[in-house]
């Protein structure tokens, strides 16, 4: 029964917010060394979930993705030990105010609670996530995908050895141990003991959440990103940002999607453009308003069909109507010819994700504007997509991309497994 | 349909977020001028709402609590003009930092978006939380109560009008104009243009949003409030917060439910609450532990069948099992007494709803101990729960207590009502 789950989660959190800095951080370094010492039965484990993922038929990628490796195994008990290594902020007090009454107010930092993550494949979430919740003083209960049961059992039994040698309480660290999609259903209905549902997967998980739970939820990691070429760019930056953003990463949620470029500029930049990322591998969606642009690029032309008579290069295709709404998570990049700063705001105001959006420019006014009308939890600034994330943008660590408005937008760190309670002290105060 | 009602307000929104201060200050200035200006037609709309609630055979306190004078409605001008001369939290800046690689990076405070709001009777809420959105450049779809659609159809349409004398969009402020409560369901489900459901009214109205919401709801107002009195205690003080946390307003969230006494000082201290709160119409639930205590109080005995054995005063009985759950919103106190400070923040754990609890004492470490370990949204030292109020706090004005963990919690204000963007300044960097 997951109200017992819930119940006992409660119980721990209670625990784990009074738990002094030293005390987690000593669990967390514990839990680095276990993962270490018991690396055989882990690993071991996994390949029981890889041979059974193989036999199912799963394709190469996404049998690499459940894969365990020492080399990777030692990776995430690095990221465990780096968590250790960061301040903690629970207990951190803010706003300190003396009324005109002489009480004394301040918002303390306290943890949220009890935290319920559903989470697909990946088996190196389980560790993340539950260095992350011990970290902040919250109870965690995890629900990972049933390609990787065999793998989380072992990696919760390491958890919950190195709680035990660190003398905090083992039911800090949840398991549901149960491949039945119903107690997903069940766990986003635990209002009574969850605080916060955080999903981390594809669209479908965070609908499903969103439509389902009766807890908060946060949504994110789903990144239509965009970079806008203005009149005033530098060229030559201009295709190494989009480079970088498109072709660093290419399968995560801050990479590149789509490229609009002003037309004064789009004749000059986007047959270099296509010739510079055609080179690694990268494919295009181009919308009418770039083709024209792109018969002249050199090297060899496009042979398909559709757009034979268009001159294209071999690379680029003509966009269909659904390609500037697809996260494309791979080599493909959308272009688009506009013809000022306003018709780019507008595309990306009705295609972007709100997660990562910048402009490319030399002009202040038209940055300034960029910045201030663009509502996306990250606006850039002459700057690639992929620096969204925690560790770049200095919050050490990362739970998740926040692309939903409430309590925490962008990435979400350590601080932003936090809550506040304010702090009231009077001299018997009472109200007039 | 309200898909287009959700389409209007995110159009309505985009544009309520580039506003200048003043331009919002001004539509505030003139919707207070036009309630005042218009003021016999919303009266007029108003006496048909009391006409028909009388007739409908609502309690008198129901029927006051929807009815508007010109002195209340001079009232709910004077608020909107005070919301007007308030700091304008958008566009304001923080955490801004310049990263190893010369990245500067910045939060800006934007508006929520789409707010939400449903509520019961009373029409102030309509105009307070329009001139509450208007100031914060959200956008918001109001969900008033049926016993008073005349009032708030009146109400909204001077909105209008102010806002068109504006020159802001009129779909700032939107009001759904239909008892049908499918409307509300309906409301709950467009996640596509709503970012925030603010339910103002008891707890089955919470309950309902966030059970069918698939937006992020706001769950706050119901608080099972405590105090203890602990060994240290001034008595005389301790009387006086307790007298004011209780008698001052009764019927609201914060208003005192459970005293807490330490049992050295019961027999001081519960006789002489008694009946200084007694004189003023406070009648008691004791809980056994407290009941020995009260037979010594002077005055008349409670003649009830049930407790004539006791000897207890005329105003105390015993509590019954639900008592310490339920939030009193009137003139009775709870009365329990405790053996140590663990046992009545064991008490408060399993009875409070996290909204203000408090210790009074003389003893710091007591008091350290008491703010460190109770997790409500305000912890009180010696001091009167009444001041869990926007107002009283500083905050100027005031759209819920927040009682979730999540985003805000206690008062929230004008702040409350914003998220941010994170804004990165590069000279093209990339990522490597």
């Amino acid at each position: 029964m997951l109200i017992e789950v819930g119940a006992r989660a409660r119980q721990a959190a209670r625990t784990l917010a009074r738990l002094s800095t030293e005390a987690k951080d000593r669990g967390l370094n514990l839990l680095a060394d276990a993962l270490i010492a018991h690396q055989a039965v882990i690993l071991a484990a996994n390949q029981a979930d890889v041979r059974a993922a193989q036999q199912a038929g799963l394709s190469p990628a996404m049998v690499d993705r459940l894969t365990l490796t020492p080399a990777r195994l030692e990776g995430i008990a690095a990221d465990v030990r780096s968590v250790a290594s960061l301040p903690d902020p629970v207990g951190e007090t803010f706003e300190s105010k003396t009324l005109a009454n002489g009480l004394r107010a301040h918002k303390r930092r306290v943890p949220l609670g009890v935290l319920g993550v559903i989470y697909e494949s990946r088996p190196n979430v389980t560790i993340d996530v539950a260095g992350l919740a011990l970290k902040t003083g919250n109870a965690v209960i995890l629900r990972g995908g049933s390609e990787t049961l065999r793998s989380n059992r072992a990696l919760v039994e390491v958890v919950h050895q190195a709680l035990r040698a660190a003398n905090l309480p083992v039911d800090a660290v949840q398991f549901i141990d149960d491949p039945d999609r119903a107690r997903v259903t069940e766990l986003l209905h635990l209002d009574a003991y969850v605080d916060l549902i955080i999903p981390r997967g594809g669209n479908p998980l965070h609908e499903f959440c969103r439509h389902n739970s009766s807890i908060p939820v946060i949504t994110g990691g789903i990144g239509i990103c965009h970079l806008f070429v203005d009149e005033t760019v530098d060229l030559n930056a201009a295709c190494r940002v989009i480079h970088n953003a498109k072709t660093q990463r290419p399968t995560v949620c801050n990479a590149l999607d789509t490229v609009l470029v002003h037309r004064s500029r789009a004749a000059e930049f986007l047959p270099a453009l296509v010739q510079m990322l055609s080179a690694d591998g990268v494919v295009f969606r181009a919308d009418p308003s770039a083709l024209a642009f792109l018969a002249s690029t050199p090297g060899p032309k496009n042979a398909a069909a559709a757009d034979r008579d268009l001159a294209l290069p071999e690379s680029v295709r003509l966009a269909g109507p659904q390609d500037f709404d697809t996260e494309w998570l791979s080599l493909v990049l959308g272009l688009k010819v506009v013809d000022s700063l306003a018709e780019a705001m507008e595309h990306i105001h009705l295609h972007s994700t709100g997660h990562s959006d910048g402009i490319l420019t030399s002009n202040e006014e038209n940055a300034r504007r960029f910045m201030e009308e663009i509502d996306s939890a990250l606006v850039y600034v002459n700057a690639s997509t992929r620096f969204t994330d925690g560790s770049q943008l200095g919050l050490g660590a990362e739970v998740a991309i926040s692309t939903q408005r409430l309590h925490a937008r962008g990435p979400m760190g350590l601080r932003e497994l936090t809550t506040y309670k304010w702090v009231v002290v009077g001299d018997y105060h009472v109200r007039g």
